[in-house]
């Protein structure tokens, strides 16, 4: 951490803060230039984080240096990680697929989209059956009655579950059916919720919020860990930018970047991003391309009957293309496609 | 809603988006152009949005004309509404100053605040008893301890209190104690917390979303109007932009969008969007100037000792020219400043 | 500035980074933490910026901690400044207001808009000779035609006159003509025309870049001011941000963290940023309100029939509610509103 | 083009819009819903422009529906171009590299970045002769002398040259050294610029403002294309978003986008946007994968003595992967990496 004092600050101002610094347990060295002084601060960030520096006198302004994330950090934990969920592996030597219907509407819908996400090379299955949405008029979702969906075409395709969660009051029952809970960007920093996630005792697909930025989403990751999760897979799925020619836009950069900051798994939604089915293949393939460890994709078998966001799902059409996407560029980019988990081993998942 | 036709689609694409139109019991009308065939629909906009016109054959857009929202709309309710919190108005006639700490750390120091609030000219307390922070490791607020002493201090100087509430799970508990219920920037979309507050009996402050368009604002104070909760008020805090010299962008002009476009009032919180003590006065200045129905501000008696904060929180000092500008601007915009109420009547609320 | 070591940063690389800082004839102190190591620079920051310490092996990061503006800033000149334009003040003491309309299309127009200016209570007149539009098909403005019909009007009216320059190629065709050469927000960073009316020998007028940073305005103000011309008012007027209810996003917190970053008069532009007649008053009341120095405002005796953003053009009844908004703000705001200079001080200016 | 008319709106105020439209030599067709009443225009959009119908009584909003570019639309001229430079092709079927130091510095840096950029399989060299600079105190480059070091590389190397032109009244000089013109980010709406490269006889390399939307560019290379130069490559660098992980956020969405839009290639600049080098050849993958024409990469023999944009220059070593990710990437796209053009051929280009 970096003090810096204002131009007119006296001798006092900044011997005041090194007093504080060290009443701290922590220690300050001062650097005095032309125009300013600063003062390197060693010792618990936390801790000085607590003093209110920035409001001392003489007090310009306070740096942090430090990232502020600890447990999903890869300082703290250099070695990237691999989640499990429902025995398949995400991680830095796969590139899984996940698909399924943005929203579970039926058990038909449900399990011809299961077979399109299989036809795609998909390993793990996704449906919402609690679905959040911007207005209290748009279909909201199956419930409990979604989740059952979801568990009997788990047990005939042999796909683990992916689904979402909206509510810390329905954790629980959502993780008694679900191999991975999502949290969607909405609720990134729906804390209550986090905490509930940290500790259900599943692996957590935690969406980027499309408002926030990388460390605010890390610091979200955060909450969960500090319940002691660490299964935690990230998914960039597009900030809201001036742009309005695509629904979001995709932060492509971020899967470097969040690689290099964070041990935890970071995969792709090209689907939400774009808002359109003719953006999908392309970001899908810039996903893979930039490194990301997988991708998660809106399919249905009619998107023109779909209840939520049918302009982005694929089409039957689509599936072998995503499938031959993943099958090249898994060995160019040192990866392994992760194949579905054979049905008996499911059953026991 | 309008339909525009891709360049390359015939007369049976049309026909069938028209066909569509009828069989869901709306009108549509084809307008013919040089490069563009665009079909005006007429009827009722929800039951065309679950057509998914978007995904049809030849459609290339599809372009909503009438404003999504209807309980908050002021199209469907063309007077300005009037929130009373404990017996204070808040809308369009008055011009209220909510003020208090940030966090609810002691008794001392919460009626400390709420005696420079008065002192500010303010009629209702603010103060938070669960803080939603970004860092896990962020001091998270006193739970129902601070509940209590906001009650205390409410009892001792006759101001309702204004407070956060951050899980569905606790919204009873909070309103048990609290005139008015707060819903953070952070969780404008927690659409589950929405639901909760529209149903607790209790008027409720929606911050906007630092990332949400005034649309999605205006839907999410939709989700509380639904549950028969039409006391609400909605509160402009700054969205993120490309700006770092500031925390958050005041969106300014967000306050005379919304009071065209919504009954609902709307105030300012000029404290949290700059994050800095000296943008404060000017940018209440700015807010009530602009037309809002109120500010909500940041007092704290010790800001360096603040634990959530403390940087943008007000001084003793600043006290008499908050109130000085709220009396001075009040009848410029033809307003009465409102003013406590008196404490026996506070006894009742 | 402050150099951050990489966690695995070696004394070796301390040592070369502290080297190079001495070698470039400034001192470095070095503070050893927990997890990072770094190191304070003292002495003249653009010798360091050449060092490219960023590449150097072991470093994490730069951190710039003084402002990289100097003839403009406050921390070089703590007075603000009282820049001139044709005998009229804009500055710290005084409110002004300068109206026109967008583009000047006829000698009769342009007058009859001179004429609410003048009722408006406007102390300079604006108007654009040359247009910079986003489309080739857009009007494009009179030229040199229209520099003469503004000269007309100055004599006729006795307003001094701000009109804009698109090209260093007309730069002074135009200082021939006007009394302020506005820059505006497209060329904000148009390097070779901020150099050249640098050197023009008129007082600027400098809007922001609707996508440019606090940091990047004053730099471009950086770049005029070092040619010798300090005669320059910064123009706020909204960026883009992802709301689209709005034009542009009015930045009214710019007005006093310029104030305090610069010595340069501020002035806001309430018409470009909402883009819609009915948000110019509220947001001109806001502008005054936070403190600028002056507004500058769109009048049209047609808006129907305007060229040119006829959508935000004021009508003649505003322009009482103008030149009272401004009349009863400038004396809550210690200013004084500026008046018209005399026809005949005019003449000779 | 649709006009909305407000709810209040008379039968008068429709039959006004309708008749403005009709002396217009336009047509109009009114649709009457519940809530609001429509009117499509059919006819000459820039003759509707003209008419200032959002100014009209009863009007609420004016959406343009057709898109507002012309010339290098898709929808008037449907098959994509290629653009010859110096005799390499730019287009759908090939995929080239452009690389090269950020900023000409001297002879021998110039020649060895060449030398890296051949062995990155480079088709062109890149280097800025004269360079806009955020700041006054930054290195401004070495202008002609720039200009001649880049061409006697070019009679060296065989590899045509890509520079900037940042002033109308240099294009006559640059043009006469370089095989193409580029236009920088910050000068992407500088449209004295644009229409001087437009009728300077060279292909120009349009990059896209870091503030502006795709619309905004497309009309920005309309400006050019109207001046009669069609030879037009826009180049993806980046735009501003509120994340600071980056120096810009890459758009990656922008090149499939522009591709359904407009018929001219699209390349990308990894280089500009991450501002760090370890993004760019992640960057560069993502964009080879989502399909872009090329890539634009700064490449430097010492980077840490850049005077330009060292942070991000890739190193000798990096090359090697850039050729062969072109490589490999190449036939899966469907396209053939561009060869650099024999030496006698680059002779007479």
């Amino acid at each position: 951490m970096v003090v810096v004092m204002a131009p007119g600050a006296t001798q006092e101002d900044v011997d005041a803060v090194v007093g504080l610094v060290r009443s701290a347990g922590g220690d300050a060295f001062v650097s005095r230039g032309v125009t300013r002084t600063i003062v390197g601060l060693v010792g618990d960030v936390d801790e000085f984080e607590a003093l209110n520096l920035r409001s001392r006198r003489g007090v310009l302004d306070v740096v942090r240096i430090s990232v502020p994330h600890k447990l999903v950090s890869r300082e703290h934990h250099p070695a990237r990680s691999v989640v499990r969920v429902g025995g398949v592996p995400i991680g830095p030597d796969t590139l899984s697929v996940i698909a399924g219907p943005c929203a579970v509407e039926s058990a038909e819908q449900t399990l011809a989209a299961a077979r399109m996400a299989q036809a795609a090379g998909a390993a793990l299955l996704r449906g919402g059956a609690y679905k959040p949405r911007t207005s209290p008029y748009a279909y909201q979702g199956l419930g409990e009655t979604g989740l059952r969906i979801l568990a009997d075409v788990r047990a005939e395709t042999g796909l683990p579950v992916v689904t979402e969660v909206i509510d810390p009051g329905s954790v629980e029952l959502v993780a008694s059916y679900a191999d991975m809970l999502q949290v969607g960007t909405r609720n990134m920093q729906n804390f209550a919720l986090l905490q509930a996630v940290g500790s259900a005792g599943k692996p957590v697909l935690l969406k980027r919020g499309f408002g926030a930025t990388i460390d605010e989403w890390l610091m979200a990751a955060e909450y969960i860990a500090q319940r002691g999760n660490l299964d935690i897979v990230l998914c960039e799925r597009g900030i809201r930018t001036f742009e309005t020619r695509t629904r979001n836009t995709l932060d492509i950069s971020a899967v470097p970047v969040v690689q290099r900051l964070s041990h935890l798994p970071v995969i792709v939604d090209p689907s939400h991003s774009g808002g359109r089915r003719e953006l999908v293949l392309p970001l899908m393939r810039a996903a893979l391309a930039v490194g990301a460890d997988g991708v998660m994709i809106d399919v249905h078998p009619a998107p023109e009957t779909a209840r939520c966001d049918g302009d982005q799902a694929l089409l039957e059409a689509d599936m072998r293309e995503i499938a031959s996407t993943a099958t090249i560029l898994s060995p160019l980019m040192g990866r392994t496609l992760t194949q579905p988990v054979p049905q008996a081993a499911a059953a026991v998942s």
